[in-house]
């Protein structure tokens, strides 16, 4: 680790003639492309448990959204000359475990994944964004426009809670353990990807954050969720 | 049931003042609305069994397009005057018990899910469409035009099969079943919903087929299922 600014550069679409910056964009473009991927597919899935014909078209909405990010994410991928599949590759496993470890196992489970999921998901976009050439950070915030799915999964969670309390206390372990999970998978998954780590982490490249920087993203995400989870009433 | 022409009358747009067309107007698009929900569900559940991240995407587009089918559905049931979800609610049950009994076990049985439910879905759609107003049947047709999901499934289980031999028998099996119970599915359905059947089956309307009719669409139906079974190489 060399020293590093405390502040990171800014990176413009002349870093594109940069492999290292390309190797590093891919792949997290790959990981978010896997992310959104499994997350329509795991939405899909969950909406399975919705209690109306509402709800499911509600969460079926959702999930092409997510379809659709994907879809972006991919031709992004595509336009940088690499293949999306072989892209998201080293990271499947990776994802498809958290999803495994995170299956929610009724309804209102599902919506805190939503919730709480989505939104983590969204500040980690914001942060990144700042890291990327213009090009790939509006698309990066395009993705972050749809969060009627965080307003509806919010609305839903608090309504039953207040109508039943009994409920607040497992979906606080609940969304505890979903986020603890994403967490300490999303910061191993950064540390075993060369190509991404040095797009993320200034490793001399002048462009990225220090490796101080880099933990304390983490903790403002973690902040940031923990005032989600109070905003619903819950202890996080 | 009254004498009944041996073809059926044509409908225009002057039969949406027939307050008895659109009450089974309604009726139908709920159910096919409801069809195309659950189907996206369902597909991209059955997506969960894909083995690669290339086979997944394939699955979640096939997902999202049906789910493009419900949105207009949809709208065209809000055009009439009525609710999605009242439409939608009559037949949930009968859809759902469907989908319990035709949950597949694996990515082959997901794929003849896709291959054999998708194509007499689309029979039905084109045998129907002709019963309705034109600009309902504009809508119906439009939603035929996505066969790619069809010939994506045909082509891996041709592959499958021809590596296999003995996946022939159980998909065979699978697929009798799955369509076994839609066809049986669908006409206890449409005898059970008189807005329904007052606009498929002409009790003296002079529109909609005549019982004949109405058993010989289901016979053609399930020579279509046989003849798709056979292009295969599997006894239907």
């Amino acid at each position: 680790m060399t020293e590093s600014p405390t502040s990171p550069g800014v990176r413009t679409e002349a870093d594109l003639a940069d492999p290292a910056y390309r190797q590093g964009l891919v792949a997290l473009l790959g990981v978010l492309a896997y992310g959104e991927l499994v997350g329509f597919l795991t939405i899909a899935q969950e909406a399975g448990f919705a209690p109306s014909s509402r709800d499911k078209a509600t969460l079926a909405h959702v999930a092409t959204q997510e379809f659709g990010h994907y879809e972006r994410l991919a031709a992004r991928i595509g336009d940088l000359g690499a293949d999306v599949h072989q892209a998201m590759a080293p990271f499947t496993r990776a994802v498809d475990d958290w999803h495994r470890r995170a299956t929610p196992t009724d309804w209102l489970e599902a919506l805190m994944k939503v919730y709480a999921g989505n939104s983590i998901a969204n500040d980690f976009y914001r942060e990144v964004s700042d890291l990327v050439d213009p090009q790939t950070r509006e698309l990066m915030r395009e993705a972050l426009e749809d969060s009627s799915q965080v307003e509806f999964a919010a609305g839903e969670l608090r309504r039953a809670i207040a109508s039943d309390k009994k409920v607040a206390g497992r979906l606080a372990l609940w969304g505890r353990r979903l986020i603890g999970e994403a967490l300490s998978q999303a910061q191993r998954v950064a540390a075993d990807n060369d190509d991404l780590m040095g797009l993320l982490v200034d490793t001399g490249s002048g462009y990225g954050l220090d490796l101080g920087g880099w933990m304390h993203m983490f903790t403002r995400l973690t902040d940031a969720h923990t005032a989600r989870m109070e905003a619903l009433g819950l202890s996080a």
